[in-house]
């Protein structure tokens, strides 16, 4: 769900990417999102694509051809970073669990010594399985190997810890359109200054022009060199949707949306249905994976709920297909009110 | 300038992209971009990123690593064509004249004969010169040659011919915030039968995942398979931009371009302004080019337009950057009446 004010702020009237006006809210909108990474980076800025254009964008940079890429998979979206690995022609090694799990430090130092990689990727909240990783239990691994650790923060940014210096993430990448309650179509990138020194040290050009870092980068500081034509909604949208999330407070907003989800998961487990991932630290709060019911026909509880209640929850993806319910309560979302709401529909729908 | 129904239309709610009323508005979006197109290509649909990723995307999928690829350059957009050439590794081979120019049919197939390429790439309308080449003059050589055909259509769609039927193009790009009055961040796109023929058989992988067509054609098209997450309010904006195309008539609204263009090129000579592109049929009607009188600082006089009047007029840019000054009218702003303001706006302040 937009935040009423991210709706608002689109109608406000556009103007040139140069715009003293537009230059002050890119500026802002970067400086939020230093705060909502939990990060000093100054090469952190939104980018024009969706969260995969900044999957692309952090591998299309980072993977060079013929490098060792090692990317840790237990969900839909790994799996795309160790496809996109792939068609940047570099050595893709996966360390691999089951759906729904995460990753010990044991099982990261162990394949990381053994690999000796380039560059490490990892999901940090997977939003096809529900499962939540810091990363901490990778990260100090891949720096003892000498490698760069890309994480996928789309699921978390804005709605629960990412944290990126403290958890010694190089590159990040997010998306605009759920912990932030903004539209999709704009990806906060951030590139932590060793992996910064690295790309600029980098003598080859990335195959892709349009998510290319460095001239990305050019556009969002001084001079701001054109590269591409920024979509000014999108960026005022953004602007409020972190104006909203400081006010009320990063750690007061992950906080609601810890107790509201794990009030979810109680009420829902009561109803008889099963958490995918067992183990509460490793969920993610604001995502509420289960499994239904044995008797129960998950597609047809999705019909139910959309055209009686008007809410959409989503099915699995992939391999999970059929099997189990993901139900986000994002933002605007993550209330009690609306927490009860949902849990009436669904007693009402089994 | 957006039209006001575009702005408007960005205020409903946003809807997961499987929502049915989605999928109508994606539907009537494709056909009404088939329109303005002036096609009958199946594959017909706006990629999520802005013009600059449409070019992407025709070269990353239509430029293989060691073919050749052959591109008309006469201005900043068509060398950006031959540096993503590039960075596919394609055998890039340009032929070149001078900013403002254009190409004629002689010279187009002497350069095609000789170097026989597999793809060729041309500017419909350089929004860097303001010259405009329909592209009739290269197509016909191209098909003879067997080479697919790529061309920029970011200024030209929905403001004046494209007709990439007629003409004979088989891979077009364009972007939303020109001809369409809509806000940037959608890139529409069209691919001929016989270039997706070709794209079907490619037996390799684009080095782009996020802009590989196939995946991205998949979906547009039933069963709508799941790839990006697709931006609402600019799918709504276009949705309402391309309705304000169809009630006006699109040659209606080519001619309201024509007559306005004119108009300003034959005022602004009056004023000591020159034209760069000399034939007026080789002009963009929209985007008007002209060298400032010898003793006029054009940078001055853009920021005199602006901070007077509010009026944004652009420089030139790459080799042009000083030398010359880019009059957009475009949509809602192709009126007489806009276009008087301007020139006594310009008047005043010379």
């Amino acid at each position: 769900m937009v935040d009423p004010r991210a709706y608002e702020a689109m109608g406000q009237p556009i103007t040139g990417f140069r715009d003293p006006y537009f230059l002050s809210v890119m500026a802002e909108v970067q400086s939020g999102l230093r705060e909502v990474f939990g990060t000093t980076n100054r090469k952190t800025f939104p980018i024009p694509s969706s969260g995969s254009g900044g999957m692309e964008a952090a591998v299309g940079n980072f993977v060079r051809a013929g490098s060792k890429f090692a990317v840790f998979t237990a969900g839909h979206f790994a799996d795309r970073i160790a496809i996109m690995g792939r068609r940047q022609r570099a050595q893709v090694v996966c360390c691999t669990k089951e759906r729904g799990e995460v990753f010990t430090q044991e099982e990261a130092s162990t394949f990381i010594e053994r690999e000796k990689p380039d560059v490490v990727a990892f999901v940090q909240a997977e939003t096809s399985t529900g499962a939540y990783q810091s990363g901490r239990a990778i990260t100090a691994a891949a720096h003892k190997a000498g490698a760069l650790v890309i994480a996928d923060c789309v699921t978390s940014l804005g709605a629960m810890p990412v944290e990126l210096d403290s958890v010694g993430i190089d590159i990040a990448y997010s998306c605009s359109q759920k912990g932030l309650s903004c539209p999709a179509g704009l990806s906060p990138i951030s590139i932590s200054p060793l992996a910064w020194e690295w790309l600029d040290k980098r003598q080859d050009d990335p195959a892709t022009w349009y998510l290319d870092l460095r001239l990305l980068a050019k556009y969002f500081e001084e001079p701001h060199v054109y590269h591409h034509t920024p979509s000014p909604p999108l960026y005022y949208a953004m602007h409020q949707g972190l104006a909203v999330i400081e006010e009320e407070g990063l750690r007061a907003r992950w906080e609601r949306h810890r107790t509201v989800g794990e009030k979810l998961v109680f009420q829902l487990e009561k109803l008889g249905f099963e958490p995918l991932v067992k183990d509460s630290n490793e969920r993610i709060w604001h995502l509420t994976v289960v499994l239904p019911p044995a008797d129960l026909d998950e597609a047809k509880l999705r019909d139910r709920l959309m055209s009686k209640y008007g809410i959409e929850i989503a099915g699995g993806l992939g391999k999970l297909a059929g099997k189990i319910l993901r139900i986000g309560t994002m933002g605007p979302l993550a209330t009690e009110e609306q927490a009860q709401f949902l849990l009436d529909a669904i007693a009402a729908s089994i």
